[in-house]
């Protein structure tokens, strides 16, 4: 992998610019298209390892930054690394922590050797470089590895985006200058916000670097729909074919239909859990909020279609009790069942590429998803972790 | 039942005072002594059914009070009952609400009537009479009913205590005039405080009463541990050899070790799943308190000798660093494992009963639990729910 990763990534099947293919990591193969529940405090809220496991997730995201603050990535690598210290089988990827900086905003400055930042914990002054952000995965022992990139908010100034994209292509080149472990991958991340222009460039300037795969960072932050599509399209056709192409951060299952079509591979996103703690189901007819007085008498379970424990075990009906009497249980459950129903979408999706049908699965699944428009789980933006 | 559950409890086993026996539900079997889990608002807080139902556990506490308030016990009987509500396979034991005329003393009055409280959901007037609190559990369809008693707060006057006990013994009457299912059986509450006359007289008045099983009250509420110890052995011995007794809301691992000592066949208590949120667990070398520093490299398991998901799964040093996130995890993992050892303990005294090694057993065990005692749970009187 550190070396170009021939056999990191191997694509078996396409459906139109969709591809089904595996992710050879030191801790299992992983199908793509897949999407990594999130986890960023080194445990997905509410779920244990064996339950993720067993809904079919190989991969699962967390985050250096939060890691390095506590419990501090020299404790995890002393006790023999994430994996162990999770006690999670499969794979792992860590997000740098460069979105904080957007997302800390108000407690970071950035310049050209990285990002300044008071630590969430105790206050402390955190630097992040692009080297130490490697060096942090490295002690962490994950398998795939995210470079230093600024995010910048939306909206943001062409000027304003541009410095980012060129800061991100000078710390992408500092990143690839650290020594890593033989079996950790490493991915550049495209910028450029919702300038067409700007991703052309960012795109290019890390295509010239050799990383084992490339994400597309700066979306699903609060821009339009359709822009973000349009944005997502033009980068997947800029990236390498033969590299993973990941789009952060996203998203809803309409848009991980659209995105897997546009031919990406990875996702991640908080909805599943975030939603599901806040009460919303993902089904699919469409999302539920069972907080709903409707559902006090609906014996049904959340998804009729659904094997998942939730829906083999509960009513709407009692999910709504324990949701409105704050019982954990609710949260766990509608947690199980969102990440299963995620789990079960990609899988679904993987087929599809695999008999070559997937312009008919996304189209007939979106429409079933989208029919029940009534109700709506949180936007992307809103449920940031 | 209902006409006295002749063959609703059998003894097969007996090692000094301590039993081993059957309760026989229309739920299934319940090996004794047996504790029950707490699910106030119908849900074990953090656990799923199939879970508790792995560790061995065959019968659920929860609250008719609670449950009355929310969701109301009408749409649990139109939903089929409270077993199916909560899909729980096993057995359903409810408490009257009685307790809470102490907990929530501040909104409560009781005369010769019943109890009159605020809800604690929405501030409407309730009224517990003694028939509307079987009217309530007959509805809920659990299994063994709890009628209404009265529980003084402690430390209380002979006279006030004296005053508990006769309306406790005129309200067991009236709970018994009310019809219920043939499978549902009606349990009477022994009061009396500290004071062993009153315990006396609390518990002849009941046992010239059809009861099907018999529950001590009133103990556990911030009294002195030894008195507590004397009035529980006390109580024992004048209840009926033939039927269930029930120490209510006992208690540490100490305790149940104890009470089983004395004959007692069920408990329930708070203590594993509200001290497992709050970061403690039960070892069969004493309390662990996951927070302390020194377990922040700790590689092994909160218990050598668990085989339970979470000692085979976690170390105390990621136990830590999840209760230090405040992640969901922490609270369910925790819960699990205090869980899992109480399930274990009653089991290995059935077992020692079954041998007539019982007292050996329960020094070697309760010698062992203490040898840590530089650190202590809380305390019974500190987690009441």
């Amino acid at each position: 992998m550190a070396s170009g990763g021939t056999n990191f990534f191997v694509i078996v099947a396409r459906s139109g610019k969709a591809r089904a293919g595996y992710l050879h990591t030191a801790h299992g193969v992983v199908q793509t298209p897949a999407f990594m529940p999130v986890g960023t405090k080194g445990s997905v809220k509410a779920m244990a390892p064996d339950e993720l496991w067993g809904m079919g997730y190989r991969l699962i995201l967390s985050n250096a930054y939060h890691l390095s603050q506590r419990p501090g990535e020299d404790l995890i690598r002393e006790l023999g690394g994430l994996h162990r210290f999770m006690g999670w089988n499969g794979a792992l990827l860590t997000d740098s922590g460069g979105y904080q900086t957007m997302s800390l905003a108000s407690l970071s400055s950035v310049d050209q050797n990285g990002v300044r930042l008071r630590s969430h914990i105790d206050g402390r002054r955190v630097e992040l470089t692009p080297e130490r952000v490697v060096e942090v995965q490295r002690a962490l022992g994950v398998d795939i590895m995210m470079a230093l990139d600024e995010c910048p908010p939306y909206p943001a100034s062409f000027e304003r985006v541009r410095r980012a994209v060129e800061l991100t292509s000078r710390w992408a080149e500092r990143s690839l200058s650290v020594e890593r472990e033989s079996h950790q991958a490493l991915f550049g991340i495209v910028q450029g916000g919702v300038f067409p222009e700007l991703r052309v460039q960012s795109a290019r300037e890390l295509v010239n670097l050799p990383f084992d795969g490339y994400a597309v960072g700066g979306l699903s932050v609060g821009e339009p729909k359709r822009q973000m599509e349009e944005i997502a399209e033009l980068c997947s056709e800029l990236l390498p074919f033969d590299r993973p192409r990941y789009l952060m951060g996203v998203g809803t299952p309409q848009d991980l239909l659209v995105a897997i079509g546009f031919g990406y591979d990875l996702f991640d996103c908080v909805l599943p859990t975030r939603n599901g703690r806040n009460g919303c189901a993902f089904t699919s007819q469409g999302t539920v909020s069972i907080k709903q007085a409707r559902y006090a008498r609906d014996q049904s379970p959340l998804d009729e279609t659904c094997a998942c424990r939730t829906c083999r075990t509960y009513t709407r009906a009692y999910l709504r009790h324990l949701h409105l009497s704050g019982e954990i249980l609710a949260a766990k459950a509608l947690t199980e069942h969102n990440l299963f129903f995620y789990s079960n979408l990609v899988a679904q999706a993987r087929a599809a590429i695999v008999s070559n049908t997937y312009a008919t699965f996304a189209r007939t699944f979106y429409e079933k998803l989208s029919a029940s428009s009534e109700e709506h789980a949180q936007s992307s933006k809103e449920v940031m972790e």
